[in-house]
């Protein structure tokens, strides 16, 4: 597998999100891009990552597909050291490693090991969701930075004009109220009202997504998992989610 | 009470600044505007917070006065939230509460506890002070941050013309001279020298004033407690009076 | 000894720097300029660090030379305070402190203690270098920060025409090609390799040279000494000496 990219923004600012998440990965690169499925330790989260084919200016996958897994950790600082005009190859080696080569003036490679890792294959669920919010990417995030001076979990609140954002700490409690409007689309299957409870300390790890896009797709349903989407059309994509925390109050 | 400010910055840069000094206090709100009178835990330094009334777009106050203890770190966290077009509103509810709203493309509303703060009312206390050092705030900031490098402590010591600003530590020493010029005016009311010496770590939290007002007005005398004074007319008062150091040198 | 400079940030930087390897160190002013020549604690750097006289607007010694003794760490401290635009002085005084006077709009004066060093003094040794590499400062600065992320050490890898800058970590590898081109002059004797491994804790700590000049000299040898020149022209030099890591690979 060798796959060339002009712009490493994308793929660098991905993994520095992911691996915050998730340690070790498995990526798999098909005809259709390098994609990640993967669940965090606590099997809480799930991050779904593809970088479609057509960021590439060089893409070999031999085969139908082929797989790498990396320590993202490992991999985040590797990456780190890339600057925007370099030109990013990623390349598996026959003694099984993953070559990095960042070209600019200079021609700097790193090689880092490639593991075994012999989880079954991850699939992204299948879910429903009767509310969808999309959004500029920063009002979810401020709005997720408000509830957290006050609480480690947040409360969403769906109906069809709607999204209340509310949490409630020991003393102190935040309540925030987006509406629809030129900037944010809120639909609601039925007439009901929608609600469900997250962590903020996984959602506060997510909304870093907003360095990929400036627009954002909530979904959730009652007491049930919460979808949160990152794209960029023809480019990549970034989605994560969450089960609720389901409590006696 | 329900008081409503479209500039929240005063507010908020001055509970900041406060709360480093006080963890909780009572705000009373007259007719003429917002006062917090207190002193900080050790009894070394009180703090004369004013926000005028003039500063509000709405201002109710139920009967002459109405008072509110809060705790100001709590305070402080949620005023964090609020960017520079949002409008503040604070009100008192019946459940005890002080509920604190922030209105710009979304509402945003959060509530804190208020609390039981028994003690005597605090009164800012009539001093007399021979030396008075109006200056750039800068100035004075630069000559705390200067001696801050060799001590803890810092003596002013002031004449008609001259306001001499020295440290000593076990090992190195500063020695500051600030002159009467266009931005300095150095007034003594007698011929005499005035000296005294205050605690750097109290100084250096009240000269985050210069976040307010980029004037400030030194006042002192001969081991006695010093008055530094932020202001911005029909806007805020921020003024601290520090108890001084006395030893034996 | 008085000695005056109107433009600090040579001065100030430079201790910056050298502050990092050693903790004190013994000045030299003779007519020439303001020289320091010291080794580090752990006896692995030698720091040579020259203010020519022509930085001075006042430069007064008494006699051939003159020395004087210094905490480094104080000495940053106090420079740290000047501002670009203050005239700077520094004054040994009869009961044996330096004086800095730092001069602009306010006068501030620190005193610090010299101190008595006993140490033989140290001389920059005479060494052959066959490989010169001048490049911009970034470049090699870049180069060492990449192999950072890997590893504790790297090797320096010079022929005629190629610097190679690599590090093998436990698990990850890095490699850096720099050749000759517009701002990078490679030089070697011979048509040999020259190969050496030098510590990055004390490279990287040496690479904050780039502060005074945008260009830089890297001097090595095969396992032998390696020498790193920062120069500004008729004003400053700064330059390192580091022995290398012989291991066993």
């Amino acid at each position: 597998m060798k796959l060339v990219l002009a712009e490493p923004k994308y793929f660098k600012d991905s993994i520095s999100i992911v691996s915050e998440l998730v340690s070790e990965a498995k990526f798999k690169a098909t005809k259709n891009g390098l994609k990640l499925v993967a669940m965090d330790p606590a099997n809480v989260a799930m991050v779904n990552f593809e970088l479609l084919s057509s960021c590439f200016t060089e893409y070999e996958v031999s085969g139908e597909e082929e797989e790498v897994a990396i320590n993202l950790a490992n991999l985040k600082q590797i990456l780190r050291r890339t600057k925007g005009d370099d030109i990013l190859s990623l390349e598996t080696t026959e003694d099984n490693k993953l070559k990095i080569e960042m070209k600019s003036n200079t021609t700097r490679s790193f090689s880092i090991p490639t593991l075994e890792i012999d989880d079954k294959e991850q699939k992204v669920p299948d879910l429903s969701f009767p509310v969808v919010v999309e959004m500029d990417s920063t009002t979810l995030t401020e709005a997720v930075e408000d509830v957290s001076v006050v609480a480690e979990s947040v409360t969403f609140l769906g109906s069809k004009e709607l999204l209340c954002v509310k949490a409630e700490g020991d003393l102190s409690k935040a309540f925030i109220e987006i509406k629809n409007n030129e900037t944010t689309s809120i639909k609601a299957e039925t007439d009901d009202k929608y609600k469900a409870k997250y962590s903020l300390e996984y959602l506060k790890k997510m909304i870093s997504g907003s360095k990929l896009s400036a627009k954002t797709t909530l979904h959730f349903n009652t007491d049930y998992p919460m979808k949160l989407e990152y794209k960029v059309t023809d480019r990549v994509l970034l989605s994560f989610i969450l089960a609720p925390r389901v409590d006696n109050d």
